[in-house]
């Protein structure tokens, strides 16, 4: 077999035939508004497809209790496979059976999930005709579909996996960048944020010296994950420009913050645009701390929640 | 000899008498305004220095022809080493004579080469009392006389050497990175920017849209140096924010990016507040080609010029 264009690995294909996982993943990474994502190991969608070679059609199929409409025009995988129909040239169908368990609204790239997933699926049973970037462009269809807007934050990460700078939009320019070790600490606060909302509220014009603050501490983040050093991701992890605006919407936010870093955690912030929060911290005893604070204060307050803890997830997309 | 405190190597050093060089900076690199600064090889300061333990006086003798002020209070040596005297607790005076090569308000850092090249100086003629960070909040103090802010991002590479982050001034975080080999082409046409206009004229506020642009860049520069990877630094080296507004003070600027573009630079900007510009390039040939690309353009336009090719200087601040 020749080297897979996409450079994912396929294992476990049968025939026509496919099962895959799409992890869940944090967009806006602190001081990386739009621009850093992070793929995690759970909570993570799974996707079955199959090629239909007699006509063009996407069918979805929903097992899980979400209630996400069917019909392809209406369901981001059906955005993002069309996509790769429509600008790919694939003349084929595919039927899909999708089990989420990301919640939608989350803030946990749910979306993502869907449209990434199902573009990785289709491009292994069409032989690996599309690059991982190829995939990229597909699967933002479907987030144009879910939010608005075509963001690439929570989709590259999902397909390439760990860490992705996502430098540039027009044109796309996706830089994977390598890491240590790292834990993350998930709370999902069981509220709704829109992400339209969370996206209103923000001002459209910020302070310079505001900008450069946060530029300074995306550069340091940036050399933290890339040299492994923990102080500096640590040091960098602040964000003077998005969360004082969105964190109004969470409730409890200030003090798990507070809590998770006297409980050992590296620093976090919201998910995407909330209402989860994330921690990273350097081993797994932290995170689990960390996430019993979360449970704590969330109980405290009498929100339902979930809480995960995972590593981080070099993998992106995996065939099972 | 004890491992020095600063980790400056001071070979060369006689009795209580030492002469050291200080290498111009460039600060502002593209779309890292305020935050990332890098040493240049060429042109560079000479500082002789002698310790004077009768009494506290600062002396400075000038033996070039820039006519600045040899009154300690209105030199940045003098700011620097009182700071040194006053927040180091320092007693004794020292004799300065300075050769400056860096003219002032060329956009190289001639002030701060000033500053850090007295500071390193005299933290050898004290026994190497201070580490790094101590000597750049000294000569910070002389960045202060000399344009009213207190900023680093001159001081920090000439003290440091190579390329460095200031993450942020509030605590002070200086992080230096590592790079591929660079070769820099710099044109100093001579005309006058000063600073404060420079300063001036920028807009308190900037577009989100845009700042969102810039900080995607320098997290692709950050990423571009310290993995080496030309490309990415070259894509990177964009600013939607400063430029636009700084350039209308320099003629001929976007001819002659576009024109070092052609001759194969990677990119480049202003460098400080200008007038100075420099174009970053992978080998000594280009820059070569750079450099006669902007003679050309200046003796057309019919300004006077000077102009430096050299490595990146990954010492900073030497002893002779």
């Amino acid at each position: 077999m020749d080297k897979p264009k996409s450079n994912i690995s396929m294992a476990g294909i049968e025939g026509n035939s496919v099962k895959i996982t799409a992890p869940a993943t944090i967009a806006n990474l602190v001081c990386g508004f739009d621009v850093l994502g992070m793929a995690i190991s759970e909570p993570f969608d799974e996707i079955e497809m199959k090629l239909n070679k007699e006509n063009s059609d996407i069918r979805i199929v929903h097992t899980d209790d979400y209630k996400l409409s069917t019909d392809p025009a209406k369901n981001v995988i059906g955005a993002a496979l069309k996509a790769m129909q429509e600008e790919g040239g694939v003349e084929f169908g595919f039927d899909i059976t999708v089990r989420k368990n990301i919640k939608p609204g989350s803030g946990l790239g749910s979306s993502a999930a869907s449209s990434a997933g199902a573009v990785v699926a289709a491009n292994c049973l069409l032989n690996d005709k599309f690059s991982k970037e190829d995939l990229v462009r597909f699967a933002m269809h479907g987030e144009k579909l879910a939010s608005g807007v075509k963001h690439a934050d929570n989709i590259a990460p999902c397909i390439y996996g760990g860490i992705t700078l996502i430098r540039s939009i027009h044109p796309l320019d996706i830089v994977p960048l390598s890491f240590p070790p790292l834990y993350v600490a998930v709370v999902h606060p069981q509220i709704e944020v829109k992400t339209s909302d969370a996206r209103q509220i923000l001002r459209k014009e910020v302070q310079l010296k505001d900008a450069i603050r946060q530029w300074g501490n995306i550069a340091g983040l940036v050399a933290g994950f890339i040299k492994g050093d923990y102080s500096l991701i640590g040091r960098s992890l602040e964000d003077v420009i998005i969360e004082p605006v969105r964190s109004i919407l969470i409730p409890g936010f200030y003090e798990l913050k507070q809590r998770s870093k006297e409980a050992g955690a590296l620093g976090g912030g919201i998910s995407g645009s909330g209402p989860s929060i994330f921690m990273l911290c350097e081993t797994e005893k932290v995170a689990k701390d960390v996430e019993k604070e979360m449970q704590l204060i969330y109980d405290q307050i009498g929100v339902e929640y979930k809480t995960y803890v995972s590593t981080v997830n070099s993998k992106g997309v995996e065939f099972v």
